[in-house]
């Protein structure tokens, strides 16, 4: 498989870290967001978003979306699972995962930060405020819900698909210098995923282009 | 099963659309988003980001976002099924979905909107642009995974969770007065959609609240 990627991306790191888990080999092909590469011809042939991540798979299918990624590998290679096997608390991993996929993440990217300045003239200041009150949103709704059903791991004890989009949204709220103090659960379940050798490994720092300008 | 949920809420008519496809009885809740009663403790207590859809089940397990929830429906009651059996199918449906439920209906939602206003002044032209160019790019996207996926619905030739979404963001579109003329193919799967009698049903001016203030 060829994963379309950038060690910054988000969407990228979540299918990073479910690659890992299920132990997945994979060629990385970096697409350079802030020069521009996901909108070259190219790539919008492979993805007609121009969005990464995309997972081209063996045989020439190229999908794109990182949780329908997830779900695939899932699918595909389900070991090991990163749902659980009841439908109440599958849809409450998803919740837990469509609370960051759907609700903090969408508001706080590049094109949505490019849009801030482009139309309403947003400064630095009023950016990082922008990102950092979704953020902040999100994640004490996200505290309550990991409080109720977290475990070891965001749900339960094992790492699930919702780990997968919770560390690289735990990241970026650090690179944005999110106040993440008022959230013991999240840093809690967090930090256990980041401890996980693969999870580890997925981290934008291990790249081979995380020095890419 | 109870929803819980708002006539013109996008996330609230995905569900409704779901339910009625599969020809599932259920209560309906109106939380009335414009005079915040989503905001008020004792729905709090249901849903702790506030938002809806929240569905109730019959046993009291309360499930939230939209995307997990019809996920939830369609493993507990399959027939119909509202994803294709195939592994790269589903997730072509899933990425369908995600094109909307990530990237266009959350930078459009009444609380951005807020946002915009608060801490940048948008005036209502200026909203208007904000929403008509995500829905734009997006759309130009599903036009192209339509025309290359699609059959007589957005994904082949049976309604799927895909239409779920699709229906309620061309309702968006039109609401906000989005030029849909360059999209075919998403023009003619939604009517498809809507053509049917559950999907209609579903429709906001159909709901018991609809003249909700």
């Amino acid at each position: 498989m060829i994963l379309y990627g950038y060690p910054l991306s988000s969407a990228s790191y979540r299918v990073r870290i479910a690659l890992a888990l299920k132990n997945l080999p994979y060629e990385s092909i970096t697409k350079d967001l802030r020069a521009g590469e996901h909108r070259e011809a190219d790539y919008l042939d492979i993805n007609s978003q121009g969005f990464v991540p995309s997972l081209k798979l063996d045989e020439g299918t190229v999908l794109g979306q990182s949780a329908a990624i997830i779900e695939y590998l899932d699918e595909t290679y389900p070991d090991p699972p990163l749902l659980p096997a009841e439908p109440r608390a599958r849809a409450r991993v998803r919740s837990l995962s469509q609370a960051i996929t759907s609700d903090i993440h969408p508001l706080n990217n590049l094109r949505v930060q490019k849009a801030l300045r482009d139309q309403f003239s947003a400064t630095p200041d009023q950016i990082q405020a922008w990102i950092a009150r979704w953020i902040t949103d999100g994640f004490a709704a996200l505290e309550q819900m990991i409080g109720a059903h977290g475990g070891k791991f965001a749900f339960g004890d094992q790492p699930s698909q919702a780990d997968c989009v919770l560390v690289p949204q735990v990241y970026a709220a650090e690179r944005f210098a999110v106040d993440l103090a008022p959230f013991n659960q999240i840093r809690r379940v967090a930090d256990a995923a980041m401890a996980l050798e693969p999870v580890a490994a997925a981290h934008p720092s291990r790249q081979p282009d995380a020095d890419a300008p």
